[in-house]
């Protein structure tokens, strides 16, 4: 096959994280006969720098006619004082709403081999295997108005809570049919006693529900669900919530396991391209010192291989080489440990790339 | 000193807890010499059941002439299909609106004796000692409109996140002035990346820390609190944030412990009364059954001496009795760990009496 993949490596890390993942889909591609062609773009800070706003049209463009987005992650302190439009999370939150990625899907599962780089005990992160499935143009972020006010000659601010019911069941009915081929649960979060919001989110649930009878259907507020999360994280497959609450959940869930650096997220739309990247961030601390891990990169481009190129077997190719370079021993900073060898980005990715 | 105490049992287990956090306020009122006169008003579900209403009239005005409120919990199964305005945890937020209770105060601190029972390992959460500020009258809880509404044909829904710039100093300046008197740093939490009421709050923080040049201010964003709060809670002195934020992360908070059973909670108004009340629910499973936790309940009852009363030595009184009863091996059911004690919840109560 031959496939178009966007790559937009962004701020700090990035474009370290994202070189490695390219070299590992041109292997995957050489040892299974596909053709990825790679076309840059630009976003984040690199592009309020040189084009002087977070996301270009070219970009955009560039992304539209592509199969697939490989993003690296932007932003930096170089940009955190800059007005509001001109901040690097602005290209995120802008390719989100230009592809329409109505939905962030992130796994967290349990790395036998980083057991012990987690927070939480061994008892209670052991098995652990979730998938956070995050409503992503919605709510909070888009909902206007969004602006300072006058109150009776006070100053005070609003922001808006607004999804059409079409947005809920979008990515609701997505939760459910993840679920079909995994453990069969879905957890609905959201805070039904006070927002009426959530409450319009709990109705559509039980409705899509009718129409998975073999799945189940659980409902969970958010404040229960933050402290559900790190008291027994296994009780959860498939969660499904809307934008902000899973900004806040996800992130929670990605440091159960003590494995950020380790974690990929893919985000998709009804029409495709989906756009796939790490959970961390640009850790401009660490950018080009090759230091960074790649690995949460090359687990999102196995997830690319898998949802948008339906190439399962080279997505496992590549999930396996992961597995076995852990268990070989080889760390990155950030995920080493006692009696580990500790190696660099580059040669984290020649390992990866040697195992495939 | 002579005060009168509000008390509101409410549903499930906070008959029982309640019961027991009075008898130690008696007991400490003997051995140091004031009278505490106690009268019940209906709050909740039994509320619900009695006089059709989840906060009535006359309970607002027990409350606004006592010197201090007790809550035990509210909710329950049997209340959670009813209409909104007929559930259980409106007579909450309506309480919080007719006191005026601003700010919601949650100690989460580590408990040696029961350090097995935290999902944490040992390392990460030892020691650990923070106090959560949440606002608790404004944001997306009281916010206008919050209705479901038409949007080109569609349905679609609407809450409003809203906010004076008053309610927010209030709430940062009693976050900052609590510093004082602890390690010194207050942790503002937003998502000032997104949120314009966010942009506000930080605003409003940078302008409070000048007041304060004793305290260090940081600000930190509401996904990577929730991470950090597992990842190092140690980290934390004292965390400030907006309603909603507040509700998910001292819930989160709660749980790292591992003695959910065990945490107080203090609500602050700029007049009076304060309302106190452990932080967990109304467990309706094990009503009436004597395995409640009365600790957090008793352990509000000792806030209240502190911060309603400034009876510091009565609070510390209660405070050591607790400790010291749980090192002697005592422990309800939901503390219970191999080798301990276990008691019920009035066992529990007259060790802590007896410990006085
Ligand atoms: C950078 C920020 C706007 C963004 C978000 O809140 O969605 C980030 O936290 C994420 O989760 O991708
Ligand atoms: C019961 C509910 C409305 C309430 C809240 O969200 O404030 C509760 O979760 C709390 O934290 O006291």
């Amino acid at each position: 096959m031959e496939k178009r993949i966007a790559v937009l490596p962004g701020d700090g890390i990035g474009k370290e994280v994202v070189k490695g993942a390219i070299e590992v889909l041109q292997a995957v591609g050489e040892r299974f006969g596909h053709q990825f062609h790679f076309e840059y773009g630009k976003i984040g800070g690199e592009a309020i720098d040189t084009v002087g706003t977070p996301l270009p049209d070219e970009t955009v463009e560039l992304c539209k006619q592509s199969d697939a987005v490989l993003l690296g992650a932007v932003g930096g302190p170089k940009w955190e004082s800059q007005p509001v439009h001109l901040r690097p999370e602005r290209g995120l939150l802008k390719i989100r709403k230009e592809l329409n990625l109505y939905a962030n899907l992130r796994p967290t599962t349990y790395f036998q081999s980083l057991a012990d780089s987690s927070p939480l005990r061994k008892e209670v992160i052991e098995n652990v295997d979730m998938l956070m499935v995050r409503e992503l143009t919605g709510g909070l972020y888009f909902g206007k108005p969004s602006e300072r006010i006058q109150q009776n000659g006070r100053d005070a601010v609003v922001d808006t809570l607004f999804y059409q019911r079409n947005e809920m069941e979008r990515v609701i009915k997505l939760a459910f049919e993840l679920a079909k081929s995994r453990t069969g649960k879905v957890t609905s979060v959201d805070k039904a006693n006070v927002l009426e919001s959530s409450r319009m989110w709990r109705e559509v649930a039980e409705e899509i529900a009718k129409d998975y009878p073999e799945v189940e259907l659980e409902h969970m507020l958010v404040d229960n669900a933050a402290m559900q999360l790190v008291r027994k994280p296994t009780q959860f497959d498939v969660i499904v919530t809307e934008n902000l609450f899973g900004d806040i959940l996800s992130d929670e869930a990605s440091v159960l396991t003590g494995s950020l650096g380790m974690l990929p997220s893919a985000s998709l739309s009804e029409a495709g391209p989906y756009l796939y990247e790490p959970i961390h961030g640009s850790a401009p601390d660490i950018e080009g010192r090759n230091l960074a891990n790649p690995l949460a990169t090359i687990l999102s481009a196995a997830m690319m291989l898998r949802l948008s190129f339906n190439m399962n077997e080279e997505a496992e190719a590549i999930e396996q080489a992961v597995s076995q370079v852990l268990e070989a021993g080889y760390r990155t900073g950030d995920i080493m440990a006692f009696g580990k060898h500790q190696v660099s980005t580059t040669e984290m990715v020649e390992q990866v790339k040697a195992t495939l």
